[in-house]
């Protein structure tokens, strides 16, 4: 099965610790890379962790808050430098493309487009879709336009049973009709059942990115069963009122979502830099719902 | 004798690599930092190398190419968020002022006053001056507005001679008169002469740092005898003709620099992503100026 993975670049929230760099996420499917959010530093932990600049194609950002955003000056600058070719696109709230577009005319000539995708963030909209994906925005409740980001496979081909190859004596062609759910019928008159030479195809995995949000029960049904959910949770459940003046969420909240939309995972991250681990954060959030984990810088999740 | 001290936390050139961060520097005199420049990552390196964000209330950028200031506002973001209420003075070329707003209209209100100091490149300006310290710019040639900054102790007070106190029982008010270069006259007539209770001071130390340049020999009176010199080094002088296109030096020139200034040590950086270490670079340098050290992310030099 292809594979569909997530890296935490950054997991601080707005102030940086020794340990977290600001948010930053990777999603690796069928080897393009998808960056969500860039904040500062964000280049130097692609080197660090391995993924080549070159092979971003795709930037979301959730919203302007500098933490989320202030690594993408430097990025574009080092894309210019490796003297990429290929079209950048960028999904962000109304806003970025002027923030960007200010210390770009810094920069001398760019030698690849930028095409600024301004996201209207109240409701779901469809950002992007591929053969194999579709994103699309999660309305979010911050103290400025917010938006996560739900990734969505395709519904992939059925799988061939190997023995029906032999059986039917299938050409390349014939598999390939049969994979697309397509009888095939020979000239003879002949027919294949495409039920009877495949096998159901693996479910669509999906991924949902919940970045800095006032816990928002709204969110449940567009996320509701997915393999992985990504919700920040900035506090222990004991600062909730904190929580709420700054329109952040805490660890039990975080849990609480996952839990009525039955997600298969959850990693939580964006700690406040006053938790030295995120031991309690994870614990607390456990205790509502146990497929609970940490957000690391480095570390990956399968989807 | 106070410690006067510069230490690296970035020292790539334009591309950082897993090794080296984009430039800056934290000059250390009487427990307070001077930054130098402040590439992207400046706030993480600072948390990594342990100095108090806090206790930086000057900051000085040579020039605006990314690679050195495109840290700047996380770092202001962070001290906001550290609830800074002191002055913050950034000294930098025309055009630093508008690209830090620009992000800041973003933030909240800040909660402490931002002083800029417009430098004008082309001369040498007096820039900073306290008790102890005296800021400089130096003029520098790149391919935009460049400075470098020279950083000079004031001249000390002279040292008290131990044996000098008792011998004269000099009180608390005489020794510092006599430190200050006074000579003592008591109600009684007796004259004590500062030179006899003294010794002379510490040579006043002095650091210059030369940001990117083309290898330019008018900064040689400006920087004649200093203690500490460094120098930009992007390629090897077999790339001399790519240097002068990019308006860098090499590391041969950097060191001939050096020689012909009679520096007492040089530090060479901003070395191109090419170099897999800094060793050839100074070695190269060496060959003309021995006393030559490779800046290394979270080296310190003694000036």
């Amino acid at each position: 099965m292809t594979s569909f993975s997530l890296t935490i670049l950054g997991s601080s929230s707005a102030l940086p610790t020794s340990q977290r760099f600001p948010t930053a996420q990777i999603v690796t499917l069928s080897e393009q890379f998808y960056l969500i959010d860039c904040g500062e530093g964000t280049q130097m932990q692609l080197r660090k962790f391995r993924f080549r600049i070159g092979k971003i194609n795709h930037i979301f950002i959730s919203h302007l808050h500098g933490d989320h955003y202030f690594g993408i000056f430097g990025l574009i600058s080092t894309m210019q430098l490796l003297d990429r070719k290929g079209d950048l696109h960028i999904y962000g709230p109304k806003g970025l493309k002027d923030a960007i577009g200010y210390q770009l005319d810094h920069f001398d000539k760019l030698s690849f487009p930028i095409i600024f995708h301004e996201i209207e963030t109240n409701g779901i909209c469809r950002l992007y879709e591929s053969s194999r994906l579709i994103v699309e925005s999660i309305p979010l409740k911050h103290r400025i336009p917010t938006c996560g980001f739900l990734f969505r496979e395709k519904p992939r081909q059925l799988n061939i049973q190997k023995e029906a190859i032999e059986k039917y004596s299938l050409s390349i062609r014939e598999i390939v009709q049969v994979k697309n759910g397509e009888n095939v019928v020979r000239e003879n008159g002949d027919t294949i059942l495409y039920n009877d030479c495949t096998l159901p195809p693996e479910k669509p995995r999906t991924y949902a990115y919940c970045s800095d949000t006032l816990y928002k029960e709204d969110i449940i049904p567009q996320i509701k069963n997915i393999d992985l959910l990504y919700h920040e949770a900035t506090y222990m459940h004991n600062m909730a009122s904190r929580a709420k003046e700054t329109f952040h969420s805490t660890a039990l909240q975080a849990a609480t979502i996952a839990k009525m939309a039955e997600v298969k995972k959850l990693v939580i991250g964006h700690f406040s830099a006053r938790y030295k681990s995120s031991k309690e954060l994870v614990e607390e959030a456990r205790t509502v719902f146990p497929e609970t984990y940490a957000a690391e810088d480095g570390l990956s999740f399968d989807v």
